[in-house]
């Protein structure tokens, strides 16, 4: 199909270079009102005064870097023959999703005037996870340029659900960024119901050995380094990267067990593991910093790494077919269900937290609690599923030149390839 | 032999939960008695306390994070068909190691009245490095049910070896630590010789350039991070990292050297670049935190890498045979020797240093300094192989149903794989 | 040819043994001058006080070591029969080339009586890039015996040219150092121009899709750990690192934007991606401590990445061929073109600096400002080119052995293979 290639080039470079002046304009308009100085370099910028903010330190940044950029990118690395596109594009969609946020978080305080947009690069990076996760979901089945238009849309709706969160239901700033996980994979499934099935003779969504190995590899690194994820902008650091590694370190465990038991014949099976380990990090995203006995972060972790591989079952055997969803790489388990379950725990951690400490008296307020943190879980999620399908639909408009099933999970469609393709 | 298989499954998860549920209840347990004020969190957990004592902050845990579970896990990765396994049971036994590691502690402090093993996570984590390198000597032969009672056990031994050094033999209680890795390698070597040979015909334990690639790429991970290893529970902390730096300098240059000096027609070989570049930072271990001239640090690393390269010769070709030993990915050259040498160095510059400012006078103290150096190594080194004898009799009662030796390095006797495994 | 395989071995060893003893001998030498008091202790290593400089904590020290050890090991990964000499040899070069700058910068001190080259280990890490970077150019047809020779000579007239810099045009010293690309690049090619073509043919110069998924490993992570590169030795640390992150961002986009816009039917190319992500770093290495608007930052990002991917295609279609140039992994167009443009923009922006604050009256010593900065980037190049060329042709007199070109590219000519190279 020739004239699609062509097309294709006339169309995604521009629209990335659209982006980028757009984002390059809108920095260089914001100069005058602050950088007059001349020791008060940067503030230009909006909000990279604070990018190195007390609360987030130059190793922990790179940290978060280091999991966004190469851990999810090798993380991704499920399909045999799509080697190259998983880790690219993430790349390519964090370097323009952290540029958008700051961006967007710009444009939004002008219109609201709030500084509750002003965006340090932190910020940005972890909000770009959502990106990174719904990417997960429709991984192979979405061109560059739809998942570019999905990074801008799912940047801007996720930006708007945190203010609604901070301003009408009193969720503190920065746990509003911890709703990342919750709704990038619901966003995301939304998103790819909206694309066709690939046909059932298609076996190019099956791993090999060498491609687990490697999405092993990114997995190990998300896991070493998600400490840093869930405290470079909580309050207590040093209990969030405790509770943090408790939780990562009894879900790796269970994982294994889990896995062991749910499999024929008692073997491992390596997308279990890649999920479950996972698992602990995610559900106590919400509650890191303010668990005070370890063992709730390790039952939190145990619980994680449980929905996570039956979710797998059930999901994979009942739920997707009967949608009709396919969630390429497992984000509606890995890190859907735990973020449900983590936004679960965090009501109850609360409740019975404020309940002991009144000694149950005032339930009044207690309910009002309960109201507030269910409906932030609930605005969230329900956003996240509203305007994914809106935005599954403008994806698969002809403008954007969606892909052919039959060239789903596919290398050679993106990249010049030299050599015959041995299946990498 | 698919009743083999499923009694896999009914033992094996059942154990790793019940080993973890003995983690949490012990957690849970221990909570009253400590974790009572509101702002005093975590104390509940024996010694999270002391998790970022002024003497290991978290970006010097995270070092030894990654190098115990990502470095150590690629570094394994010798053999062309067990990648999976290599990592994932690394990973697993780290884990639950290091939990298994804060809970001994725990408990031997509660027997023996004494804070000496309270126990902070970068501690149980360098103390779990024992683990891993005995995995590397029944690397293949063992099943995860065996490493599992193995972990156990080690860390059990290893924790009262030390009890026995800090206590009779006066070794500091962070050198004590240090221990590690001629523990590790000892207990490893005893552990394997317990264990069958493969048959002559098998050649599954061989490697191929793509498993020699991704176990350098553990490698060069584990040589970059190394001076955090040996630093972060180390007094002097800059001195402890400047010293192993040089020693692992010098050490990789030699390993090329030395390589291309022993091998046939002057190639280089990749198995003695990868043992040899860490035997500087294994040597240097016990007196990196108080040398004070870099030009011993330099020799050391060179005896260091001298003796895994000389070694790896003189071992495989005489001294494992006759022993009737198969020390799988070389632990007693790459850990062990370099080990015992540095335990010579140490006493040596000891003897130098008392000597130098006594002027030779006090011989008698010299002499005792002596008897008690030389009896912690001695007393580490007899109880590594004599536990590690006991234990390789263990592991193989009819109980923990040991692989048959035809099923030996294999990746798919442990593994689901949905493709044809193709050589990888 | 077994004599050829036997000279070999006698003589790398030799050269090898012979570099780190003189190393040794003068780390021995130099001791009773300074290591005298017992608490001052590590002052025998010259320089090595200032290991830790304020200006260089241990995580940049790390992050630093890793890019040059880790990041460019995997980055040179390209040709796909050359993968384990590509990363083992970048590490022997680099640990020698450590050892090398400090005494190269001891001797020199000792020579001139100045501290301009007392040389930190840190320092020694930077400057050992230009190594790194020279061996992109003729990876695959040099021999570890020229590569050691080409080490050694490089970092003597780097230094040489550095003090040059420091003494005659007042470039500060920290800065340097940041010629590192620009002479790294061409010196290197200089020397690659002195060596033999390949045959046609010959096809050993290829990547496969494997290989190119491993040197995007390394890109990614020489790509995050970039602004601790540098920022290492700069003077405002948190300006350096921020604007190296922005201009590294526009540049990841730029790549692939433009690998779209130029290759064939709208394609990436991977061979893009991996030089024009890192572009933007190379480009504002001059320039990154002291850029006070983060859009001039971006811009430069933007150039940067233009200028690499327009100069891959002029440079391999016109100029290489031209000057019978082969580049084997185009360090011309990833280092030299966008360090050259750095140089350009640096003094653009110094000019501009200074003439805004001096209205634009003092013109004359405006132009004595030019040309003192212009001087310093043409006496660099010059130096690199002139010193480059010599050092081809020593490297190709008999002595050394150069390797034939029909074993150009080939890991079994130096490394012991034990089964069948699979086109790994």
């Amino acid at each position: 199909m020739p004239p699609r290639y062509l097309s294709f080039r006339c169309s995604l470079p521009w629209l990335i270079l659209l982006l980028q002046a757009l984002i390059l304009i809108r920095s260089l308009l914001s100069l005058p009102a602050l950088g007059s100085t001349y020791h008060l370099p940067l503030s230009g910028f909006p909000g990279v005064d604070h990018i190195y903010q007390p609360s987030s330190s130059y190793p922990e940044f790179q940290d978060v870097n280091h999991i966004v950029i190469f851990g999810f990118g090798f993380f991704l690395m499920v399909l045999r023959r799509y080697g190259f596109s998983s880790t690219a594009f993430n790349f390519l969609l964090v370097v323009l999703g952290v540029q958008c946020s700051v961006l967007v978080g710009d444009l939004l305080t002008e219109l609201v005037f709030l500084s509750f947009f002003s965006c340090s690069l932190a910020k940005a990076m972890v909000g770009t996870t959502a990106v990174v996760i719904s990417t997960g979901a429709v991984l192979g089945k979405a061109n560059p340029g739809q998942l570019i238009v999905m990074t801008l849309v799912e940047i801007i709706i996720f930006n708007v659900s945190r203010y609604i969160n901070w301003r009408f239901l009193q969720v503190p700033e920065s746990l509003t960024l911890m709703h990342v996980h919750l709704f990038g994979a619901y966003f995301g499934l939304a998103v790819t119901s909206r694309f066709p099935e690939p046909p059932p003779g298609l076996d190019k969504h099956r791993s090999t050995p060498k491609s687990d190995l490697l999405s092993m590899l990114g997995t190990v690194f998300v896991w070493v380094f998600w400490p840093s994820f869930n405290s470079t902008l909580a309050e207590f650091q040093r209990e969030a990267k405790l509770n943090t590694y408790l939780a990562l370190a009894v879900s790796a465990v269970a994982a294994f067990m889990l896995s062991a038991l749910t499999s024929k014949d008692g073997k491992f099976r390596m997308a279990h593991i890649h999920s479950a380990v996972l698992a602990g990090g995610v559900t106590i995203s919400y509650t890191a910093h303010r668990i005070h006995y370890p063992w709730i972060a390790m039952i939190l972790g145990l619980l994680g790494s449980g929905i996570t591989v039956l979710g797998s079952h059930c999901l994979q055997r009942c739920f997707n077919p009967a949608l009709k969803l396919q969630d390429t790489s497992g984000v509606h388990f890995t890190f859907g269900l735990p973020a449900v379950l983590g936004a679960v725990a965090a009501v109850v951690l609360r409740v019975v937290e404020e309940g002991t400490e009144t000694q149950w008296n005032d339930l009044s307020s207690l309910g009002y609690l309960i109201f507030v943190e269910v409906g932030a879980f609930c605005q969230t999620i329900s956003i996240a599923l509203i305007t994914g399908l809106i935005t599954g639909l403008i994806l698969n408009i002809k403008l954007l030149k969606a892909v052919h099933v039959s060239k789903y999970f596919d290398d050679q469609f993106y990249w010049e390839v030299s050599f015959k393709m041995v299946s990498h």
